[in-house]
């Protein structure tokens, strides 16, 4: 029996030795359909609560099928708890932003409707599948939630004050990058962060004074150059990381 | 006469006061079909070479049209001696990677053939205009050179042992992002530096194996999770520019 498995599946169903687990017709299509595998092929499982599970296929059908859980291959492993807040752009751009984020272990993701944000409301459902097809590429073994679209103010009203956040300025275009050390003291490594991304057309003069006021807030710089929001997201979720989170 | 510009655009003509330049086709279909603007608009004008300057709309026509310089709006920003190699992907994620490198201010992009790339030609034309399109809309004064594809062995052959090279390891999964302090002090904030990235199926073993054998070659984990070739891209260009660019 082969056991080096490369196909991996997100379930919604608990994982343990000697477990059934039901696919799904998508689930069934891509396996049997797209991936030509039959009954006995190896996949791994995870659903974000009890790690990565070597099965087999004991059921293949059109419609469905059935694998079965021999053994754990990877625990469990949580990414920092650390929020990404970004204001939903284009479609195709804010596919790529919630796929890069979940790629870069953010532990949710937050769409936020800003003073200069276009769009009225998102596709939770499309951008949610986007988060766990991220998360079945990048070996990941938690699938962060995408929450409903909300009003920045509002969710800033209701702030936990002990979430510090590392906010993108515009207008610093040009300063350090680093989070100032009093900020990664404040922080700390094992406290909750979130990282906020503006919009293209940036945050309004009110937005930008409410924010740098907040006492839990640090801004930061991206670079000399104006970037995308994409290419914001994934760039400031580096530097996050890089400073505080999981890549130190 | 309205001075306050927004719309910047590449042009291969050298700038200085009183400059008349004329603007091709597509410039002329943008400027005054998409953007609706007319004689006397104002429009930032760079070539790479002479800075930005702000220069009014003299001529207008369909096909075609003139725009006279005025002053220098900004000096010209090199940005530090950096090029990116990658393995090209699929058509949408290569364009990415190109458009991504300019914003994060790489100097040239040079794509490159590894074992594992499917890719066997790149239409250079097409990335080159993505790049000056970036270069564009980021801000920049300078707009990256893409090179035609070429084999990486080849490449490396060729290689100026000055010109240190950040290596993105897959099997360094999950160990330090940092440069090591020896590679920082080797290659300074001042000399020649290149990142790669490798294909989404990874390097092969032989490629590892000279990689790491070349002395001017510092390997540096991207993470525990395995990105996809552009967020690797993005996230291994902030982690260079934090650290040795002007990011700093």
């Amino acid at each position: 029996m082969n056991t080096t498995a490369k196909i991996r599946l997100y379930v919604d169903h608990p994982l343990g030795a000697g477990q059934c687990v039901a696919l799904d017709r998508d689930q069934a299509h891509y396996l049997f359909g797209v991936m030509r595998q039959g009954t006995g092929a190896p996949v791994l499982l995870f659903n974000g609560r009890d790690g990565e599970w070597l099965a087999h296929v004991t059921q293949a059908g059109k419609r469905g099928g059935e694998v079965t859980c021999e053994a754990q291959t990877r625990p469990l492993q949580m990414p920092p708890d650390l929020w990404l807040l970004f204001a939903p752009i284009k479609k195709a751009r804010t596919d790529f932003i919630v796929e890069k984020a979940a790629e870069m272990g953010a532990a949710r993701i937050c769409p936020v409707q800003t003073e200069f944000t276009n769009a009225e409301r998102i596709r939770q459902d499309r951008l949610q599948a986007h988060a766990i097809e991220a998360a079945e590429q990048c070996g990941g073994t938690y699938v962060p939630e995408v929450c409903d679209l909300q009003k920045l103010d509002r969710l800033l009203e209701g702030w936990d004050a002990d979430r510090q956040l590392m906010f993108c300025d515009e207008a610093l275009t040009g300063r350090s990058s680093a989070l100032a050390g009093s900020a990664v003291e404040k922080g700390g490594a094992d406290g909750p962060w979130a990282v906020l991304i503006g919009p293209e057309g940036g945050f309004s003069d009110a937005e930008r004074a409410r924010l740098r006021d907040l006492p839990f807030a640090h801004p930061v710089s991206l670079g000399p150059r104006i970037l995308r929001a994409d290419t914001a997201a994934v760039a400031a979720l580096t530097l996050w990381q890089m400073q505080l989170g999981d890549w130190r």
